[in-house]
């Protein structure tokens, strides 16, 4: 309860640029670190900013906590318009978030815009400028979340594009990103291309087994139906950096792009879950 | 290969009663244990046996073997009936059967059915007899899976009865089975009913909220939209058994069932996968 009163205090009296920070540490339960993301944009009438903090480490952290998201912008914007690009943002980004595949019931995010700036979100220019921003904070904080992910040591940026549609894109790098067998192997610095196209194999995603292509942390291990002569050691030893992205091409040619994000598994993730009790 | 080569002369000269128990132990890899499993059924024309065998261990072992099941019946029988049957009997058996949530591309259950017991399978209550016991054999062969899972310290058996449909019982019975965070609960006998609630939750199955109920290692744990007033430390103490089940009741008061399979998720599994390298 004191938390909770500490974290209201410190919120009420932070209606100011810097009460930002103060916000995002103050919702925090089991996160190690405060996530927080702002971009400014320059629109037709002005200049605004989008900005935004989150919270979540396991979807579920031990105490039924949520993961919660708050993003603001004083550009001013038709009400419909930033319900539908939120939608279409949050689906490209925190619905493709896992970090261990245990989706909280009770997840959020909130979105608010005060109109302060006077710029305008006006015309198609406007939109795909305020859209992009808006997925760009949505993403980065996905990232924070990733990496603050519970036992993670690694954070995982799965981007698969080529597919036939977008939900191709999704299925596929959701697939992988969900899978213990690809996040272990991470974890185990194991550069397994095979659990990775398995992961794509069984997800329901179409696409060209003839030109499906893959790379691990920018070295194609995967393409032209077979396993390219990359040296493994090599690549083994690039995994165990901090950021590993898993590239996928599904081959249909087409500019559809998913990315999702996740950790690796590690023995810690089965301490927190397994030794936290009830 | 000459592991391979043994296991088929194992089979060749194995044409017998007892040849079975040979070829179950020929297919195993990574498997600790053989699997198998019969009954003897009686049918209005006289008795016959359903016997089968299975391996695998994780759903993709290390070296992307795949799980394999054998079942033979010396009962005469329809094809187009056996085939619709077995179909059946594998949507609620294996197709309910986890250990990582990582399905391989190429699992396999083989059916075959010679009639050489010359008893028929003939009417109702014949097709009942034959196909609760076809059930049955495979029902306890995914049981034996999940019981070698890798890294697995004990073997859970979710049963959730009471869905509107099967589909509703399934969905529900899968999201538990699959879920991390009860794998690991059940590792770190953590009598922990809120996860199992989640994996409901956000399992799409249809429930009663005010009538869902659930029971761990048969002790009541949820009911009438509370938890039950039981002992943690004794039932923690009753999750360290070999065999852990959860039931669910879900509350619409229908005589659908679903079963599914899988074990714990332990350090052991993260061993296996991270410490294994192509």
């Amino acid at each position: 309860m004191d938390k909770l009163l500490r974290g209201i205090r410190l919120c009420s009296d932070s209606l100011s640029a810097s009460g930002g920070g103060r916000f995002a540490r103050a919702i925090m339960t089991t996160d190690t670190v405060p996530k927080e993301y702002a971009v400014r944009i320059q629109l037709s009438t002005g200049s605004a900013v989008i900005g935004g903090c989150t919270k979540g480490s396991g979807m579920i952290c031990p105490n039924m906590a949520t993961m919660l998201c708050f993003i603001t912008t004083d550009a001013h914007i038709a009400q419909a318009k930033f319900n539908r690009m939120l939608k279409k943002a949050v689906d490209r980004t925190f619905n493709n978030l896992t970090v261990d595949g245990d989706m909280s019931t009770n997840d959020m995010v909130l979105a608010l815009a005060n109109g302060m700036s006077g710029a305008q979100v006006c015309g198609a220019s406007d939109d795909a400028v305020f859209y992009n921003a808006l997925f760009e904070v949505c993403n980065r904080l996905c990232a924070k979340i990733a990496e603050d992910g519970e036992g993670a040591t690694k954070r995982i940026e799965v981007k698969v594009t080529g597919g036939a549609t977008y939900q191709d894109c999704k299925k596929a790098a959701k697939a992988i990103a969900n899978s213990n067998l690809v996040k272990t192997a991470i974890f185990g610095n194991d550069p397994n291309w095979g659990r990775i196209l398995c992961a794509i194999g069984y997800s329901g995603a179409g696409f060209s087994e003839k030109k499906i292509a893959v790379k691990l942390c920018g070295t194609p291990v995967f393409s032209r139906m077979r396993p390219c002569d990359f040296q493994a050691k090599a690549l083994s030893t690039k995994l165990h950096e901090k950021v590993i992205n898993i590239d996928v091409d599904l081959g249909s040619g087409t500019a559809n792009t998913a990315i999702a994000h996740t950790c690796d598994l590690t023995y810690d993730y089965i301490k927190i879950n397994a030794e936290y009790h009830t």
